[in-house]
């Protein structure tokens, strides 16, 4: 799912979205809370019509985002009181609040209000599981697995699994959670920190413990291998600003590895940025004409590795798509991160 | 023309520009010159295939900009020498140099090398003008009216009338420029901080004094209505950063006038920038979404802010034409003014 923190994938019109493929598209609650507020995207009809994105939304619980932005927080076992990251007003989430701000903004899928605590605490993700599992009880109550919206569709509650780096509290949270019957899971408090080997010993854990027959969902990872590795442990869904965050800093994903667009060496290069790809801008830009706009800093630069970096992440799920229906996923992913990581294939 | 200044009409892909019904665009030759370099536009092919923009293309002939931008310069009768605004280095611009750099640059039409003076200095409007036609011939001899490029096309050269607010320099300049048999010619040296008043008289005598056969190029205009009156005054073309840069400040042109869109009247404002208008943006968004992106600063809404004030200047331009085909330009102009300005009709 590609990005889009304030009801914009950062720099991307909504036709070219659907031109490259995109499918489900990531909202932020805690960002359209606060601007341009839920009351104004709800007399919009909803982030659909508001941002004229037809295909399927996702919104996050607004959670992550008040531990990781706001200035200040407070936090207790009815909700959390922060600060604002942008003018230091004061708000509070609970579940039942962000699951209304949810239902305002009229995402196809909405997420469990949780806390993500720090994954390598034991003590401390102890206490802030037992309040994940009771907030997502309370979610629950408040809206139902699945429920119409004001704006005439169906919005599914995904539950969302915690426990840190723990193998215990994880196979107790995705015990609890898909007992309560939410249409999805998701694996949150992963790609914080945690060393790579806890997130994929961790992401094991998890395949083995969520339920099979409904979509799994692993929050805020979106690294070409991240997506690989992630599949292997039996993964559905992923978002990250990875690919238009990137673009912002020059960086290129190509097959061969990630480029930085203002080097150099790309000054004469009349190849596009990755000859495999089918996107706009490697169907019609040179790397020389994109360093250039990258070098003098021209909006239409960040426009073109955006638009570039989207459809590799686009066409990388659907070559993981292909390879499992062919029965070919390990020698596939074996062979695209070796290539990836230039090693010999 | 759009401008697009680095090579790039800032934030507009070129299929963009295509779909909105740009036919020339202008780009500039002094920043090019600087980054990425005329020689390495000219080892991409030209300007065209470096951009990938297949219409055709005017370059300025850098003087402007030496003169408006450069830190320190120092004019003599056979050049400019002239310090980069971006690292400080020295330059030297003389009618050839020019010449040769637009060459590279691979322009369908191209520019004679001016000096642009102060418009309300008599005395130095005189010397500035005998160095302005000095050059203009220097820069026919190392050209010729037209040129087949490397690039394999015809590259025009299009000479600049100067003179100032002055009548007898003007008419002397027309007269001079227009006896040397350039394909087109422009009016240089308006819209420098004169007084309305003196740039409309200033175009009147340029109007009796110019050729009728050969297009006329108004240039650094894009004002609307300035459009309006320079074509009522016999000018065919313009170019100007006025809808790319208003973009980046958050206006629209509208036709009853240009609004600001951070304002807060837009907050729950469900029409388009314009209803009238048929670009992609008033096309599909509201002013509602388009005041929440410019007021969170998301690179979107630069973007169809853009789209749209580059639309409304081709369709105005494409009323002028109709109108004047229709043989009612004179009530079309003072109406769409007097609607523009928010005046009764």
């Amino acid at each position: 799912m590609p990005v889009g923190t304030q009801a914009t994938v950062k720099g991307v019109p909504p036709r070219d979205l659907s031109e490259m493929g995109a499918t489900m598209i990531l909202s932020n609650t805690y960002h359209l809370y606060l601007r341009p507020g839920d009351a104004l995207v709800a007399r919009r009809g909803g982030l659909h019509k508001f941002m004229r994105w037809d295909g399927p939304i996702l919104t996050d619980s607004g959670g992550f985002q008040v531990f990781s932005l706001s200035e200040f927080r407070k936090i207790d076992e009815d909700g959390v009181t922060f600060k604002s990251h942008l003018d230091g007003s004061m708000h509070r989430f609970t579940p039942e609040k962000s699951i209304s701000v949810q239902e305002n903004l009229g995402a196809d899928v909405i997420m469990c209000f949780d806390e993500c605590p720090p994954p390598g605490d034991y003590e401390y993700n102890q206490i802030a599981l037992a309040r994940t599992h009771a907030w997502a009880r309370r979610c629950l109550d408040a809206h139902g697995p699945v429920k119409r919206t004001a704006h005439g569709h169906e919005q599914a509650l995904f539950g969302i699994a915690q426990g840190g780096i723990f193998q215990d509290l994880r196979e107790k949270s995705a015990a609890y959670i898909s007992s309560l019957g939410f249409p999805g899971h998701a694996i949150g408090g992963l790609a914080v920190g945690e060393s790579k080997e806890n997130t994929l010993r961790t992401l094991e854990w998890m395949d083995a413990a969520l339920p099979e027959d409904k979509p799994r969902y692993l929050m805020g990872v979106g690294e070409p291998r991240d997506l690989i590795n992630g599949v292997a442990r039996g993964v559905d869904m992923f978002d990250c600003v990875l690919p238009t965050r990137l673009a912002r800093h020059g960086a290129a994903f190509t097959r061969g590895g990630r480029i930085n667009m203002r080097n150099q060496i790309f000054i004469d290069d009349e190849s596009p940025i990755d000859p495999t790809c089918d996107c706009y801008t490697c169907r019609t830009f040179t790397k020389s004409y994109i360093r250039h706009l990258i070098a003098v800093e021209e909006m239409l630069g960040l426009y073109l590795m955006s638009i570039h970096n989207l459809r590799f992440l686009l066409n990388l799920m659907s070559d993981i798509r292909a390879a499992i229906a062919a029965n070919t996923f390990d020698s596939f992913a074996r062979e695209w991160i070796a290539r990836y990581e230039g090693k010999k294939i």
